[in-house]
């Protein structure tokens, strides 16, 4: 599959460069590309413990993200899941070291292990302190004596992070460091492999399973599983890490190993919380990319057992941006619904006037209906006459609940039966014309507030005159509408017939319509725009 | 595909629910569910502009991922990709609003416009302050009339959102607003289509082609394009974004549409630095995932003239994680790289004993060439002797250089040949050796440094005695030594013969060859180690 990246050796170089660009200038680079592509603190004084990390590439923001004040100090990356060599190594330690000496933190992987230990005793030769952890928090398979090293790494760089800010010496940072990586568990599920660039995707997990117990190196899992949903899927990721758990409380961290979807990934968190562990989850880290396997459609779940001088160094700020946080797990909060969503009620009141101008353009439309659906099925579904028609008898039933009287107070009360019984965008729309006229009635005279209505239904719905839609003929009656309704009906019937001769839609459904099925008939909205102004005109 | 989730009609109020329970409590949520999906501020007291977003779901981290100081209020969010009910809407407005009035941020679909627009209308009829603006950034189709809105969304979101936070009115928070959505040009580009929940992926781009100009819903592009790379692909969309660029220098937001790699986010971002446009772009946001589009594998670029207020807008500081900053493009810095890579440089010294016993042990190394091929070609590809030999004839070759007076500078010196003429795992093992042997010889005795050797190598390889390694030899002939060379030797003897039995290797390349391929005949790496302690003794 094609990915967005030019030759592949220059990928990792490309890409530390673009990092480095986006860091606000806080990371540098050693001079050494393209054998050497170390990323530093630009900040960095040499005044504490310097904390290095790294390995092959593929698993970003691990490691070149978490480089920054209260994390990593260099980190030494390799070629796409390629240990760095050990010069590189080599580098990236004189580059950072002082007199506080050095941790390197590697994840237990053969070439990692040997080219920073290499790297370990080259720096040591030459009289640095530099002491290595290897981490190795997966649980995948127990009996392994070699288990890999996973997301749980980040628990180490934070916490260790934390003490070398705080001036610790390195043997301090090293025990703490030593301490996560024996309490820490971690393992992965995913349902799809990762895309190694330049290579064609391995299509090897079946439809229907997920692979549980992966590495970080798009290498099969150690087992397949039946996936049936991300409940099912949390609980035997649960299961796995159980038997590991130390007592009392723990920090989850839940990491995204590519490509699961942030929907996902909250779902998961959510699963968590809901599972049989979940009332020990007092922490998360993530829901978030933190270790990933390229674009592997997986997470994976680690947890540590809670201490307190552990929480306040993960709880602790620092620089990279990646570092998601580490959070106290919450209780859903639920604020209860506000009031005023109910329809609102208005006093019933009299007009005989109005009533029977309401009456009459409601008979008018309920009469047009069959027409109405006709004009629509040239050019549409056949059903804006239905639509039309099921709002005025509404309409019509509700003329004793109406507030007739009051001008404001009844646009806004037809704006609500409208948006209650007409379905589509026009029920919406004409719910905000009558709404928005109603309150631009409100000490104004009506035929300012029907333009306010149309002014705020050409803002909303986008529409403009010439776009062969009902403002075809709303426009120009409501224009005309001052010269009594004889003139205004005149000019909707003219607005609707000049809509036969627009053949270019530009909003509405009509507008994914071709030229051919739109010619020589009106629009149907425009259409039942002129037959209510004409109905009203001859009473 | 199959995808981390539950029931489809749960996904985005599981989803939601999670979100919040990793919000540190900062959000909550209305109590409308399933109906009604509102994130809400816990810590909202409505004394200042509210600020109102949402659309479907499945662009996260927008919407709910944005609420919080500084920037969204409240996110009213739909189903997947399906704008949400106005009542939704409604309920988010009267939620959050008071007195200072509240801003709709809405994207330019028909359904949000609809829904938004007419609960602006209800909120207002119930006496509120409502303004709301529509973000139609989307460059992709210039003649377009109803541009989409996309990524550059988060502009509005994070410019009024600083407003609002800061104290100004609903006028000036609603001006600002649109000044930015006059001014912001985007458009996408994809490599693949996205996975909607329960629905098959849509394969629809050919195969060496990219989408370009495509929405945020799994639409098609406007066109497809052939993809030539990361650097062709960000000058096809600077071009068509330059086209309305404004005068002067700009911000950039790169967005990353779902399952695109951070290593190719990172060389997009290094490759529109580079661009023709590139001296232009004096800040950046991201690149990171901010309006999605599910999992589509694409990027979206978007570009806002700077202007000193807005910068300073965009980069105040805000509560939600997911907003990435806004940083000052920088130069890739580069450090020098730091000196003590060479390779050290000892002063050779004499002594005729110590000179006698390495060449001794390294002729009997080289002689041995052929021997040690055969057993290795049983379990393994049949180059043990050669690399073994080839480090010996460079030790000879050495001789003269070597300090061989001194104990601790010897072994140092002999394990830096070693690790530049030997290759593989056993080069590096060996050169860790000799190099930490070299430390502790320092001051010490030299078997027991050469014992500190053994545990380091043990340390970083990994490998017990018993793995089928050289250790098995290498560990009973450090034992013995204070007992002699003899003594050695029948041990290291015992040992390489003891691997003959062991048909099961728990470290290096032999842990993945079958029993059978390993039982009666001896570890090649033992064996050398024996018939090195043999060479040895025999003088």
């Amino acid at each position: 599959m094609a990915q967005f990246i030019n030759a592949r050796d220059a990928l990792v170089t490309e890409s530390i460069d673009g990092t480095l660009r986006a860091s606000n200038g806080k990371l540098a680079r050693l001079d050494g590309y393209p054998h050497i592509k170390v990323v530093v603190r630009a900040d960095w004084d040499k005044s504490k413990v310097a904390l290095v990390s790294g390995g092959g590439s593929g698993h970003e923001p691990s490691h070149a993200g978490f480089v920054g004040q209260g994390m990593l100090t260099a980190a030494v990356c390799g070629d796409v899941f390629a240990s760095p060599p050990a010069d590189a190594v080599l580098a990236g330690i004189l580059a950072v070291t002082g007199d506080a000496g050095c941790l390197l933190i590697v994840k237990n992987y053969t070439g990692d292990r040997l080219n920073f230990g290499l790297a370990a005793e080259r720096a040591r030769e030459m009289g640095h302190k530099v002491s290595m952890v290897v981490v190795d928090d997966d649980v995948s398979l127990p009996e392994n004596p070699q288990a890999r090293g996973v997301a749980g790494t980040l628990f180490v760089h934070k916490i260790a992070g934390a003490l070398a800010e705080a001036g610790e010496d390195l043997e301090t940072v090293t025990a703490a460091a030593k301490r996560v990586i024996g309490d820490v568990v971690s393992i992965g599920m995913s349902l799809d492999t990762c895309t190694v660039p330049g290579a064609e995707k391995e299509d090897r997990i079946t439809r229907g399973m997920a692979e549980l117990g992966l590495g970080i190196h798009g290498e099969p899992g150690v087992e397949q599983v039946e996936f049936e949903g991300a409940r099912e899927a949390m609980a035997i990721v649960v299961d796995k890490l159980a038997a590991g758990l130390g007592q009392g409380n723990h920090v989850a961290l839940l990491n995204n190993l590519g490509s699961a979807t942030p929907l996902e990934m909250a779902v998961l968190a959510e699963e968590l919380c809901r599972s049989r562990i979940g009332e020990r989850i007092a922490h998360l880290i993530g829901p978030a990319p933190l270790m990933t396997s390229l674009d592997m459609h997986g997470f994976s779940l680690s947890l540590l057992p809670t201490d307190a001088a552990q929480i306040k160094a993960l709880q602790s700020v620092v620089a990279p941006v990646a570092w998601p946080g580490c959070l106290d797990v919450a209780e859903v909060v639920v604020h209860p619904m506000p009031s005023g969503l109910e329809p609102p009620k208005y006093t019933a009141s009299e007009d005989r006037e109005i009533r029977a101008l309401v009456d009459a353009g409601c008979q008018a439309l309920v009469g047009s209906e069959a027409e109405l659906n006709a004009l629509d099925a040239k050019s549409g579904d056949g059903d804006t006459g239905s639509t039309v028609a099921t709002a005025a008898r509404a309409l019509i039933a509700a003329l004793d609940r109406l507030p007739l009287s009051d001008p404001a107070l009844l646009c806004r009360a037809i704006g609500t039966e409208i948006g209650q019984t007409m379905g589509g965008s026009s029920g919406v729309l004409l719910a905000i014309f009558f709404a928005a006229a109603g309150d631009a009635a409100e000490g104004g005279d009506l035929v300012s507030a029907l333009k306010a209505g149309l002014d705020r239904i050409r803002e909303v719905g986008g529409a403009n005159p010439g776009d062969r839609t009902m403002i075809d003929a709303l426009a120009p009656a409501l224009a005309a509408l001052p010269d009594g309704l004889d003139a205004s009906a005149v000019a909707a019937r003219g607005g609707a017939d000049a809509t036969a001769k627009i053949t270019r839609a530009k909003a509405g459904r009509a507008s994914y319509v071709s030229a051919e099925n739109l010619a020589g008939h009106n629009d149907p909205g425009a259409e039942a725009v002129a037959l209510l102004f004409e109905s009203l005109a001859v009473r």
